[in-house]
């Protein structure tokens, strides 16, 4: 099963689509899709769009997974991320891909195994995870791929029944 | 010119389409795009998304006006509108609208005359600006409509060097 990521963001929204088969990934793609403060909102949102309806076509994910978010203070950025996450869900679900949303605890349970785990574990066992060669930077394109990795494990987890 | 004023949410999405020529404004539609609470996120904002182009299809706006949105408690609520709000400028520009901004200071200004007008007197001015037989429902509709109007004597203004 291929597996489409997503961290959404504003100015950047990172992605990775990895591939699932017999409990082993490989990795297809990852990156970010960036877009500059100096374009109007309507330009950035159709540029997320875009990019992101691209990627699902070119690599037809059988699932988009995405982190469900929490803020704990800046109400104005979770309105600006609130907008890209829109567009984001919005992307897979015009493709009629179905989208996987999953909460911080979960994503780190089923990637390091406990839900307290820091984002620099997070990282390393993305990378380990993933036979990455490096830390997939930035931030949110780790993040991306983690969101990944936990649709596979909580997938592969429903299917067994464990 | 016509102007699609919308007023942004999650559930409940107003819009408000207007004719403005020659200082007279006439009413072409207004309503809301509803989704229940019952459907899942990606199917909600497909729907909130084709309901807008097919809008925006139409009757074709020369300009989106739409408000700025400010948040003074609930993050969690920020974060759903801004996914709602992200979808309806995503729309507009996915048409080839310009999509306009305006605070809500700018709307009660342009509408009521006074940036600290309350609700039911901007009611009441939309009401008699736009000739409406009674205060549209629900609210959201009324504020897509002030939105729309606001833009209209923003234009004006700005045409006339005002």
């Amino acid at each position: 099963m291929v597996i489409m990521g997503i961290d959404p963001g504003f100015a950047i929204t990172g992605y990775g689509v990895v591939k699932y088969e017999g409990n082993k990934f490989s990795v297809i793609d990852y990156g970010a899709v960036t877009t500059q403060s100096s374009m109007k909102l309507p330009d950035r949102l159709l540029v997320l769009s875009d990019r992101l309806g691209e990627l699902i076509e070119r690599y037809k994910p059988g699932a988009v997974s995405i982190e469900e978010l929490f803020f704990n203070k800046n109400i104005k950025t979770a309105l600006t991320v609130g907008h890209g996450r829109g567009v984001a869900v919005l992307a897979a679900a015009r493709s009629g891909v179905e989208v996987f949303e999953y909460t911080p605890l979960q994503v780190k349970q089923a990637v390091a195994g406990y839900g307290r785990a820091e984002k620099s574990q997070m990282q390393q066992m993305v990378k380990i995870i993933l036979n990455l060669p490096s830390i997939p930077k930035p931030d949110d394109v780790a993040d991306a791929l983690a969101v990944a990795v936990c649709h596979a494990h909580s997938h592969r987890m429903g299917a067994y029944g464990l």
